[in-house]
């Protein structure tokens, strides 16, 4: 199954709308171009419902928010939907400032996000409205390990079937559901968190795995977090004695260029609760 | 002559003043490192004017275009039109939006052009004012190949003396005309294609190249484009089993660092039209 | 001693907030993580007080200014000097423009700064009120050499004076002064120039060393500058055949990432005036 989700995104080809921030864009455009998707950043409020129109899918990325790019974001959030194109939100940081936090809720209010992913202290701010996070990056009370996995499965379906949304949560464990069935994934190494962006490059990932695969949206949620984590993995593997976060950077982008179907299919750690 | 040129632009080393999108960004700065020019980014309509007199070239580029930096634009471009200073125009995306194909009109209508580089895509919509441009790559059915390549070519012609401005239209095929005379340039790989921003990178280095060579704009951009094209072989070439599109990307930029005239001079492959 | 400065960058892990340009924002995160501090990347006048104080320490870098984000630097500024954080101005490009200029001295009127990094042309500039700056890169008349040093470091000891900074002007020498002590830096390599954004790298890494260590703010700057030039010199001897700049530039943030605090300790070279 995995395997032709991934094919999908090869020979589909998707064009993916981006309102992104400024700090990971250009990773996120790469790995896009690497998994065989089409990239177009535009985050003008007079310009978006044109590009929208033109995508199969979009993904709305708060990383770098901005008072200009609100207006766009809803502006395009809504057409998507009124398109059925697939929508994605990446609430970066959404807890670190009022701002992102009322944002990413009244986001959340005007469009309906197909897929909402974050790391946990992102997703807990969404549920409840208040959150603790240090910046971008998760808080150590809120990393998934296998003690607390139960749980966050839990939080996890119950905060989909509340936001209506495929909800992806990641961490050193991953999981992705829909409400009622929930993947947790073990792909992927802890030296992605020393790079700048793997979060964002999963969201833009992730895009093109639900405009490939629409009418699937768990599986193909899943699958983009397995790509990932598996690219972490291959990346890692060839990493030598002198490369550091910026070599394994590129590695990470490489994999993905190099990726197939099968590895993914031979590749994938996973379990379904 | 395009040993020269290159030369040129070595010793030279114009300050090139760019305005441009926020997803390439990088890699244009760096590009025009490895050419031997100096960068510098400046957008803010208060002080595009005094960058513009410090530089010796501007590149325009609308790849993410937004309303607070379309009066820096105008600015600019007038500026170094007042100064007779090279300018060149990137209409990333024209023809994907109205806002992107109204603005690279009005860029035209106000300033003049030394160079305008795009897609063939981008250029129809210049050309005729609708376009059908998908994001911001080439529309299939606008691929230059050789069964087309001589009414491209035409295209092409009429445009440069439409538009009074040196065309270079950017394919499997490149084409870079004044209106009377046209190179047919041949250099490059289709993997060049699957990196974000090589188009920009192009742009930026093709204003560096007329920068250097301002009594000689035609042949300045046809070196611009071989030189890229040259890098792209090279970088190829030096692709090992794991690498992917992002070592390509770092890979173009160290070839354009170590690029001589005299390989330049070798590894040209073109014919004039 | 910088042994244990470099250390407490590693195991306090700082989140620096910094509002930077778009060109080289990518690498001054990636350049954070590799050194073990957390990068949050805020230019929104509304949100960064927030951000401000979730941090542990501010770098401010008006590398592409524009007026939407002057007042966030202003706000962002006050708070982290109320909340006694260390504030770092990277005045890129001071002298370039007039609103660069006026901006860079209206910000050191509104704030204490902990640090003021940037070149000779640029701390001229802000000393003077005018410059003759080329851009972002220095001016040839002020390179830093062995046969102006003594000079140079007078007026560094100078300005660090009368602006109350730790002054940290970078050059082919570097010097570092609290206007009492100067630390002359010999680290580093010329072809760090042929990377766009060294500098503001640099100025990244060293607000995560004030803020680790905030009881030695001169000492701490010095090692950030060392641990910068050295990794100059590391990435360098492993570039191969065909490496260039872009290659130099992952490896840089490579060999940052593999920095030990026995490596600075042996390879600093400094004289103290």
């Amino acid at each position: 199954m995995f395997k032709k989700i991934f094919e999908n995104v090869r020979t589909k080809s998707p064009l993916i709308h981006n309102i992104t921030n400024y700090v990971t864009v250009n990773d996120c455009a790469n790995i896009l171009l690497a998994v065989g998707a089409s990239p177009i950043m535009a985050d003008e409020a007079d310009e978006v419902v044109d590009i929208t129109r033109l995508s199969q899918a979009l993904n709305i990325n708060i990383g770098t928010l901005n008072t200009r790019t609100i207006p766009a974001m809803l502006n395009a959030g809504k057409e998507a939907n009124r398109l059925q194109h697939p929508v994605l939100l990446d609430p970066v940081g959404a807890g670190a400032s009022i701002l992102r936090t009322e944002t990413a809720q009244s986001l959340m209010q005007a469009i309906n996000f197909t897929v909402i992913r974050g790391n946990m202290s992102e997703i807990k701010t969404l549920a409840s409205g208040t959150g603790t996070t240090k910046g971008v990056d998760v808080d150590i009370a809120d990393k998934i390990t296998s003690e607390n996995l139960s749980e966050a499965v839990d939080f996890a379906k119950s905060f989909a079937r509340q936001s209506k949304s495929v909800v992806v949560i990641t961490g050193a464990i991953d999981i992705v559901t829909d409400g009622e069935k929930a993947y947790c994934i073990y792909n992927g190494h802890p030296m992605m968190s020393v790079i700048t962006g793997t979060g964002c490059q999963l969201s833009a990932l992730t895009t093109a795995f639900i405009a490939a695969n629409s009418d699937q949206v768990l599986q193909a949620s899943a699958a983009a977090v397995m790509v990932m984590g598996l690219a972490g993995e291959i990346a890692h593997d060839r990493l030598t004695g002198f490369d550091g976060n910026a070599s394994y950077r590129n590695y990470i982008i490489d994999a993905i260029y190099h990726m197939t179907g099968d590895q993914l299919e031979g590749g994938a750690k996973y379990e379904v609760y």
